[in-house]
């Protein structure tokens, strides 16, 4: 099989990231749930947006496609809901390896060992393009869920201190935001969208 | 208004895209339209997985970031139909720019002017970065056509030369992928899905 083969095949194989959906809700769509693609769309810009609040060091382009790239797995995977039962969340990271394998397994090699790299230290987020590139998946839905009423943190009786840890990649790499985001945290515990305890 | 203000306020906005539809179905997701926040997602990586084929130089994550923005104009504008009728196209451009405006216009001014000077240099397409991010924008969905027994060219009875012509940003960024693209609208036509005339 040739190279262009084997990049059709992966182009069309990711066109499925389109049918993984999400607890987020797409208010101007009548509420429907967002998918996994369309979320990676939206976090890829947000990057470029928000890059001004990044200090020290970060790669926008390389944090943009591991953004871009970061959800594929969830074809095999499926998403797992950040705040699901550990039994379940505990399973994910063996099925979300075997996923990455095959999918960018599909691409010629110079380009499947690239991509794998870049989700493995996505995943492991511990540089500082990672690092970044996972404030940004997580703060999207804070940004989200403050728009709709605590949205899917409501829904899901999340704790205040659940998504305080979630959102922790922002204190190092965007300390503003890390101050804003905290802000947003306290103001829907007093709203009552998130539980504290 | 700060500046976090208003990109935030960007970020909200442009979660519209995800409520506009084109012709595309996804066979993923029970043939249901494509929308163009998940399509501008899939060129995004298209680029990246095709930038192997490109000839002479083009900056990958500037295209990235055209194809990123390069539909958010949709949301005030609408998606025209790419073979719909003249008049319908011909009104396109005035609404697309006072949508870029009026969107773009939203962020703090030293972004405002970068995406909208970038989504000029995309419509515009003379720039090989731009060449580039259109022939990836078009050669999408004659990929997802081909896959789908002529998919949008069926069903509105669209002509080979104007898959051609619409495809011939290829020729120069990256001429072997010309060169596919080409026997493809010759398959295409063959089966019938292209008209001759």
């Amino acid at each position: 099989m040739n190279d262009l083969t084997k990049q059709l095949d992966f182009i069309l194989e990711v066109d499925k990231l389109k049918a993984i959906y999400r607890r987020a809700l797409i208010k101007a769509d009548n509420n429907r749930f967002e998918n996994s693609a369309e979320h990676s769309w939206h976090i890829s810009i947000m990057a470029h947006i928000l890059a001004p609040y990044v200090e020290g060091s970060v790669d926008i382009p390389r944090v943009t496609l591991m953004l871009l790239i970061h959800d594929i797995v969830e074809i095999d995977a499926g998403d797992a809901f950040a705040f699901d039962t550990k039994s379940v969340l505990d399973q994910q990271p063996e099925k979300e390896n075997a996923a990455a394998n095959r999918i960018f397994g599909l691409l010629p090699e110079h380009q499947s060992e690239k991509f794998i790299s870049l989700w493995h230290e996505f995943e492991q987020a511990k540089t500082p393009d990672a690092c970044f590139a996972k404030a940004m998946d997580r703060v999207l839905p804070l940004i989200q869920n403050m728009q709709n009423e605590g949205g899917s943190w409501s829904k899901n009786h999340v704790l205040k201190q659940q998504v305080i840890n979630r959102n922790k990649y922002l204190e190092k790499s965007a300390p503003k935001l890390w101050s804003f985001v905290l802000e947003q945290i306290e103001f829907a515990t007093e709203k009552g969208w998130l539980k504290t305890g």
